[in-house]
């Protein structure tokens, strides 16, 4: 039998403590054995609880431990970059969540780094690994629905988050649709050449004052002459919606919600069903494990890393371009 | 009992046919006594079957004819002001193929000839009578979905025109999308401010060298702020792909395809259903009877008439500024 | 062209006028040019509005006249043999409606006179027409499921009948199953060869004062092995429910209820669609009409005639021994 | 934190090992520490790996252990009764998988021993725990479809077990619809009282020969008076098809088979889904856990037993019934 690979999580916030869980529990071949925080005291009882072994307030120190052979970043974006330099340099594996960061050249600093120590990082688009959107990749992939002419993706949050978030978060592009960007690039298979983007804030007028935009219609112009639209709200009131469709020369492909059950009550009123799922621990469960199944592997050397640094820049790029394109009003060209 | 409004039809082409049909059968209190086209000769057989009373070459004549109330202009695009213009002229009702002219100065004379009139004049945009839409439609009215946000429209036909026709059509969004910009004005009850239009030539080479575009992603920013996306294609091999959704603040709807039957086949390889269906005429068999209804009870003076010039004037603006975008790659501004 | 077959309705009830329309209007290659009715005068103002020559009330001077080719006969049930084998002997094609007659004599009769005459006899099971069931029908026959195992019909309606005809019907095995019974021999392809009731009385004391009941179940071993189940009840509050399935060797087909539109709503409160269809002329409008369609193409000599006067005797077999096991709470065997 | 309850595991075949994976991992306020079986020199290498720290040949020893508070029985059936009493008289709380027993004598000295020594007894009908089923069964209780009127079950194996297996089951009704007898007593809150069981080899002659069927429809009368009927088939090619569906005086609510993934294929051949799931450890995953949550509230006192021995006791009666309903060719009373 394969030796577990030993993991060290930095960063015990509501992620951090998540992917800890599910490591620990789901994700056969992965152990977690060290974690740290800078308010580890915050989170000492659930990491004993949970059978750690190290528990560390300086990620310093989790690095310098040498059982630790794989970590994974869940700290604020801004210390992205340093933390996963400096583990780089201590010869970890790294799985790094997103944005890498906000400064595209902070983004290649971290590049460099884990190319010259000759490790590997994969980025935390779990929405990759989801059921239905890895489905329908496959159905591209394997050639059904033929070259791709129109990707679309919807992604709608149930509620938006506080004023205080908004403010800090590098606007909506960036906290939000980098996801979908991501999406469009993995369904498509291609890079985006030119981004267009129109937003409105149509929700809260608090959103507008802290300078964001709550609903936004993105189009992008693929390197394969694919056209992409990505819309998106701050708040879908009956659930998180999150659909993505690939329409081609062959045919198409859909994925449409999750529902809890597959029930259907039939009324003097009405024909109605379950909502969709409300949030995105419910959507999303299967694929917060299967990330790390796949970085399992990777560090294994039975598979290449699916979502590189370079996937990572790439989304910054592009949610960089349609701030700008919201701004200017034009379209904005990338540079690959 | 009521009267039956007596009517003529102008244009015996395939829609024309259509309508004669359609009437004669399927509409309660219109009736179809007299047709001109100026081949006749190539309809006539045809309209004796139909026991059509008068049958005339030019449409002047049955303009002079006192038993027709009402007439049915549906004659290459070219023609529609003339006979538009001299229907009003003669004090007929008049129900009047789309586009109503590629001119805008030409729709405008027509608007102004119906005006002078006292006619009602009903434009052919039949997809406002289709049952799923007009559904949408009725949510939105009745603030099931609350203030819209995002309104989606999908339409692809099932092949290309022949490349004959695309070098005559006006483009893309002229011949096809301008049942889509009708389509966002009547789910959204608002008007479109700007106009970004994206497109590309995927399909077939011969579609760019005759100049146009057979795929095309159309963002619209909304006068009441909403913001509404298009995407059409030339050729969905799996058939004729109508969808609509408005999402608002209170919930979505969303309008899928029609299929022929509702049968579902488990096999070992899958689960299969019928195709969607698969060319206009058995997507919108209700709604081209249904738009006569409409235009039979305006003409009763029993309801407003649902679709007028200016929405017809309105659908020919977007089509103008989409081309005139798609052309700069800048977004257009509409005046209203 | 062809000359359309002309027609004479027998019996002008409600079901009666629609056959009227039905053809007139949307049957090619039939036109109904002659009714008879008993109460004639109650629907003359209705068959001069629907340009009908001949008005009689006896309907043997429909039968006598030379220039009606076949019938359509929509009256009562216990005049059905009487009428049908006077239309068979004036040497007319006949369209009869369900059930053929109560007494299993009668129905011999009624076969013997047709077979005399030399002329067809479709009966109205119209439901073997309908979109839904066609296509699990093809799918049986084309071997998509392979040998049928299970068969199962749920059959429901909106709301019971009155009381007063609940006490003259037969009952609800020979009143609304029949159509049921009908269908499973349709479905299989194969002949019931023991019956098993099940039923009560849920709905209304008053039915079961009537003699009646309003709930059932029934289950039939089939001559090809595969078993087949029925369940029925008057009053769905939904809607009329009309679905089948046919399980097999190879696969399943199911034909789920149709709905007005496509249309689904998303809420705080829940996912919803369009309530099923909620009476029988909504729900098998085309069936109406196709199964004329048919009965003009087998008057032509075009094809076999779908469903003869041994169907229609079957069904009542079966009716009459689901009765049987009811009351007696046994199985009971049927003679082919 | 309330202290885990600490379980033995008596059994472990492919089941048991499952139990104690998900109890292990998935199932808060539960842990096994010991282990049983006969053959536990196959299973010790697995339970070390586990954690496992007693691992016994001979149940006596692990039922000796005074570190264990409750048991889950997952032994051949015929030893089903004899170690539930005897851990009944060791004072342990007890899970035992289903069908009790094949002897209603020996059922019911289950029962006076599990009353007798004061402890809970859950039966292992895992599907009540499922999702879809679960959903069902609050609507049932929450009034939405009214008073139930026509339950009905599919349950349909993806393939039939050997032929050995099937010798020594007991046959369909008990190895097999044993589930689905529990499930209509679950969804109708009621009990039946007739029963009347059609069945057929239609499959595999060796199953005939074996003195089993491999298709059946069972219809039962329940004391509310509402009628259910389950369908059972040894072999759905296309998947494992479990579908239940509450028809009542309100309305109805049916529960669809789960699939992978909610994509949609549009080619030009077809439109296509994912195959429904094919086994019962894909189809019942959740249900599998979650029986146990329930079980350690039930230990805990948090909530009453959801499934316990009288439950079990019920659907082998129904399942001795059917048999003898089958062989006889009569409807069987149950006496309750």
């Amino acid at each position: 039998m394969k030796k577990d690979i030993l993991m060290g999580v930095i960063g015990t916030g509501r992620i951090g403590k998540l992917h800890v869980e599910n490591i620990n529990r789901l994700v056969p071949g992965g152990r977690v054995i060290a974690v740290a925080d800078v308010m580890i005291e915050q989170s000492r009882a659930w990491a004993e609880e949970e059978g750690i072994k190290y528990i560390y307030n300086d990620y310093n120190e989790l690095l310098a431990n040498p059982e630790v052979e794989a970590v994974v970043i869940a700290t604020p974006t801004n210390t992205h970059a340093e933390v996963a330099i400096a583990a780089a340099k201590a010869g970890k594996q790294i799985f790094l969540e997103k944005p890498v960061d906000l400064s595209l050249d902070r983004i290649h600093e971290v590049m460099e780094a884990v190319k010259a120590a000759g490790v590997i990082c994969q980025i935390g688009f779990n929405r990759r690994f989801d059921h239905n959107f890895r489905r329908v990749r496959e159905m591209v992939e394997n050639g059904k629905v033929g070259d791709p002419y129109v990707i679309r993706v919807t992604s709608r949050d149930p509620a938006p988050p506080p004023i205080s978030y908004i403010k800090v978060s590098g606007g909506l592009f960036v906290d939000m649709m980098i996801h979908d960007f991501d999406m469009v690039r993995y369904l498509s298979g291609s890079d985006a050449v030119k981004i267009t983007a129109k937003g409105a804030n149509l929700l809260d007028p608090a959103i507008g004052e802290a300078g964001d935009i709550d609903t936004a219609v993105v189009t992008l112009e693929m390197a394969n002459g694919a056209i992409a639209v990505i819309d998106n709200s701050r708040q879908a009131v009956y659930g998180y919606d999150q659909r993505v469709e690939v329409f081609g020369s062959k045919g198409q492909a859909i994925a449409y919600n999750d529902k809890p059950s597959t029930v259907e009550l039939y009324t003097e009123e009405t024909v109605s069903t379950d909502k969709i799922r409300y949030f995105f621990l419910d959507r999303y469960t299967g694929a917060f494990i299967d990330q790390f199944v796949a970085f399992i592997d990777a560090v294994n050397g039975q598979s290449e890393v699916v979502v590189d640094v370079l996937d990572g820049l790439r989304a910054v790029e592009m949610a960089l371009a349609a701030t700008e394109s919201l701004h200017t009003g034009k379209t904005v060209e990338l540079k690959l």
